[in-house]
């Protein structure tokens, strides 16, 4: 069996043309360049044209959508094939499963542009045209896209990258100089906010812990932030610490750990219960400061979503985790930058749902954070090895 | 003011002792030894009567309820205090707040045994008696119980945790051999099943990528294991195992990554929603192996929680935290070891439901995790830091 | 067998009360207490008399030295026993070896305090008194201590670090504010100038990679600093920053890789080389700032210590270990507080030298590092999971 | 300025192409692809000539050597050039600093291969041909090359890395199974053994420590391996384990820690030192097993290097790093294979020295280690996430 595919764009320095043929390789197929046109310049795209075999026809089934998914596309295009779901939830073994990236579908002879991208979902042909639906919201009668070979698709090159944020993604090591990122993080905070852009914050409870607090609430106050996506435990710590001076029982002036200070968050939690909510304690005057108070007072869109771990959990925190995945989607909807915090969890949660043209910045004091993420097909994001508290203060300090 | 306190026991063995005269000196107060009698001999208790003096009242409501906490109680024993809530979910701010040790209050005259241990906790007197109860389970009219003053607390001694186990708690390094741990453990699951006890596992999703599903699974089969906690990725990537050989697109059996092997998972879900269940599935005889075989085939209880990371999720998962919580809860109920692998979130959710004296013995290959563990209140977890998947193997091997 | 030891101090805080009892019943020994008086009030000491029962007399004598080394010395306190080396290098098989603790010997009915002390040497009674010598110092003739009845130990009491540096050593986490431990270590600094006590810095070279030089540079200069303890690396690297801005071919000013950087190390090596040493390039005006420069041109005493991974080696560097031992113990002589940074190979060198009652702090982004180093012996080191490069810029502002 | 390049091999697959045009971009210069040939099927090679323009003449002097090193040539190759030492350890600023990879020299019209290649060194033209040497072995007289227009490169292409070890370098990553990882190394060392080639083992003390000396001891006796490269501790602590089946006080058949058991090691050297040497040790039958006694008794060769924090040292361990170096690059000429345990700071010293074709193996529970290694240079290197204790029981288990 042979099929041809186009592939077109910075397929060099982006590693997308290694990709591509070690892909058709490691599958036990075989390929045959027909073309490859490199760019003579450096802003110039390259073009290829390669040949593919295979000795079956499912093999070819196979191997077509994931080279799809590395920016290959059929030479001659072909018109969008589609199953209508006969239950909920149900796609067809072979459903088109999407990857983060810029695509577009071939219909009635020309492209269409996907909307609502993000990874591992399916495409629906709706009255709005295409959009990536998750497995779970596939409804009877949805019409899913099954073919790849009517599918393109544009993954971010190394030079966006490069050029936006001055230093590589994937150059994750605790022996950089975390100066310069802090820097780099903050012109871009900058610009998001003359140009009116969304810059959204994913933050675990480390950020109290480690007194980030109060600079990532005045970060808030100074309007480089648009939402927030954290946990309960974020919550309960950051009025821990309003209540008490403490954070996990640690002092947060004296870093003396407080004896029995673990109890704090219980009663902080309990404080919040009596007054039936976070916003409830700060319209009573019972909060007057802090990231709560700071996220609240300025309107800003927030979820707290549940977790088998949590204490309390607190009246605002969200325990539905299909709803807390809905709210946290529309929280980073258009968001340009996103910033995460220490925390694994939501991290890899909110880079599930991003396209991989947002900004992703992660920092954290643990690099395998970073390179976890990554493996879970966030590739843009670039890591900060660093101490998160000692990181926002320096932040907060550049930023007016 | 002044008010004597009693303790007794190992005092000395498990830094009882340091810790009571640490807490009276870190919270301001002073103290005087009324009377310290060591166990002359190794077996022996001993026998402190101590006062402690502050300058406040308020110091001395404050002090009373860590000292008990710290297995301290009132010379003269006073009769529990109640407060009756008067809105569901709300304790007064002086509630008691439990730890997860044995714990004994004080009314009519005599000392009774609370149910339901667990920290972080409320203490409420039921028609069965004193029972722990979470502060989002309180409910209009419930007697709360307010006066530390009525409570005795148990720690456990480090004495028991070394006869049990051989090898101090809190002791974490990954420059031990794991070999003697292995066979510690191998020895601890045959006593339990010997003697009829609950083993119950938690299992983060590493366990399969390393390749030690099939040894757990094997476990699971000889009956070794009585409950299986964990949550949707841990059965996501079993499915995936089974249906494609690859665990996040990674051959278990050549261990090389497959190219959009990442894909595969989805696929999983997909066909997973099509038989409507993992059950359904394996009644349909669509899979034949794996862990989520053994699991449902043997009858164990399992939870699957949610989190705000999961693809799909599977239908057998518990999106809602509060159910989840609950369902975990009763899972380990009168579990006598937790084995927890791989998985930080997992098991501190475990660990904070978890009464003090149920062996807790966690594997993972990153010594923080174990540390973070022990932070949380989990004190008596002892930590190997290993390879979770060479260890499943030769657990198995150890095993019949 | 039995034997009556004596015991005094802050046994309970300590925890030393509580290793003694271990420590007799691990060796399968039994004991009696005899009188333990508990210090009545806080700052009152603890008196314990104690007999230890053994079956065989070299259980006894294979456990004295235990004891003895935990704070324990023999009621009736024998005279000092030698044994007069052979040859160089042999002690005998029951050589006393000793802690890092201060430890008192007795001779002629009264004790007599040992000099120089260091953990893991032989005792030698020379005409200046007792003193600590290593077994490769030993020389044929030497007078070595063999029996632990005639020793005394003191170790340091957590009391004593909990006041002068406000929290708990052996406290490891990436979960804290480090902000409070920056002004901690800042306080510490400006204490030891006003009253002219010797602080010693032990850097690797990440305190180069991460944008620390020009900081930790600063600090020699306003006369913070009257020691330094490294490897070659370290001035390897600042000298390539000098020459070429770079550090491990990364751009310090724009956090760029520079492709084919990693050659400057070699390009400043043979600058050197041409020079003749460091400081000659210095002489020649060709190096003008940086670290190394401020450490030439303050006079302050240092040591690079070669290694096997070392490129070059730099002229200034000791390649003999012997010899660098040697240096890197003469320049921590009288040193009342060590600074460690990022650098687990010099770190433990130093603390292997360091008596126990100098103040250590140690900065890695590794908390892995820090326990390390307490599991040494170097007990008293108080950990500070942070981001070096951060950490010494902020450490530098709070300094004039 | 401008200059044309080729270079020719699998530039895609391997990212050569990739690292080429960015490293002219980042330099500031630009380029014109004269001719690129695609390979058109998996094993043909491709062809580059590319036109490189800079604004000055120095600009183009330094990135000349950079795209050498990354296996471009000049067009029309020049004839070497060099400079004749005027002072021992001193090259000129232009000297060549090589790589680790396959080398050529062009002189008198034709390509000479360079000897005893290895990276950040000089090529210095002897009676036997091209040399790499060590700037500080450079002697006045010596004829140094400085042109790198007469040189060629040669990197290994990962299509090598793969066929050789089936899974891609540079994958580090605890969440893959080591099971498949163990078999792998087991089928290479059969395969070396039964082809007389070489293996070298690195092994840092926690091999010892956990508890998988003997099984390196074993691989020894059974032939698999030729020369062991290690430091002080290795040793001191397999000694104490002969003498008292403890290793850093940790009993190695209960892994209880033992009190006090952190002096064995200390006595474990004074009996070396008094029998005068591990081999004296050995001759007098007191020590007759372990994995130094399989060292000595097989006769394979060793070095163990000293180190600023050795205690003893032994006498067997080199102290002067000079010579210690001399003695590893000796025992690790001609290996074919290299495994490296547990040691980060042996591991790189080796690496330095490795040329880029030999085959290493990195095995430690940390995963920083292994990317540490690659960032150094020593990229070939694959790394596997595991017990070092539990890997080497089941590496010997698989072999005979």
């Amino acid at each position: 069996m042979n099929r041809k595919f186009i592939s077109t764009g910075h397929l060099i320095d982006s590693g997308i043309l290694s990709s591509i043929l070690n892909l058709i390789i490691d599958d036990g197929a075989d390929y045959q360049i027909v073309r490859f046109d490199l760019g003579k310049e450096h802003k110039e795209e390259s073009y290829l044209e390669i040949e593919v075999f295979t000795n079956t026809e499912e093999q070819l089934a196979s191997l077509t959508p994931k080279l799809v998914r590395h920016a290959c596309y059929e030479k001659s295009a072909a018109e969008a094939v589609f199953f209508t779901a006969e239950y909920d939830k149900c796609a067809p073994d072979n459903f088109y499963s999407t990857t983060n990236h810029r695509t577009e579908i071939f219909k009635d002879g020309k492209w269409h542009k996907v909307l609502q991208q993000r990874m591992d979902a399916s495409i629906v042909l709706t009255d709005k045209g295409f959009i990536c639906r998750k497995l779970r919201d596939i409804k009877k009668g949805d019409k899913i896209l099954t073919n790849a070979e009517s599918v393109r698709v544009f993954p971010p090159t190394s030079l966006t990258a490069k050029e936006d944020f001055g230093f590589m993604s994937g150059d994750v090591s605790s022996e950089r100089a975390s100066n310069m990122a802090v820097k780099r993080v903050a012109d871009t905070f900058k610009e998001m906010k003359d140009q009116n852009k969304k810059v959204v914050v994913v933050a675990g409870p480390v950020v109290i812990h480690t007194g980030g607090g109060a600079a990532l609430a005045s970060l808030i106050k100074k309007g480089y932030i648009s939402g927030l996506l954290a946990g309960n435990a974020l919550a309960v710590h950051d009025v821990e610490s309003q209540y008490f001076g403490t954070s996990l029982g640690v002092d947060l002036k004296s870093g003396k750990p407080t004896h029995e200070g673990h109890k704090n968050h219980m009663k902080a939690i309990n404080r919040i219960y009596n007054h039936g909510s976070i916003k409830s304690a700060i319209e009573a005057g019972d909060i007057v400061d802090g990231l709560m108070y700071a996220v609240i007072k300025s309107g800003i869109p927030y979820c707290l979503a549940g977790s088998i771990r949590d204490d309390g959990p607190l009246p605002e925190t969200e325990n539905d985790m299909i709803k807390a995945q809905t709210e946290y989607a529309e929280i980073i909807k258009d968001a340009s930058v996103v910033l995460m915090l220490s925390t694994m969890l939501h991290s890899i949660g909110t880079g599930n749902m991003l396209p991989s043209w947002v900004k992703t910045v992660c920092v954290d004091i643990n690099p395998a954070v970073v390179t976890k993420l990554s493996d879970r097909g966030s590739s843009q994001t670039i890591g900060i090895v660093s101490d998160v508290g000692l990181f926002l203060n320096r932040l907060d300090d550049l930023l007016d």
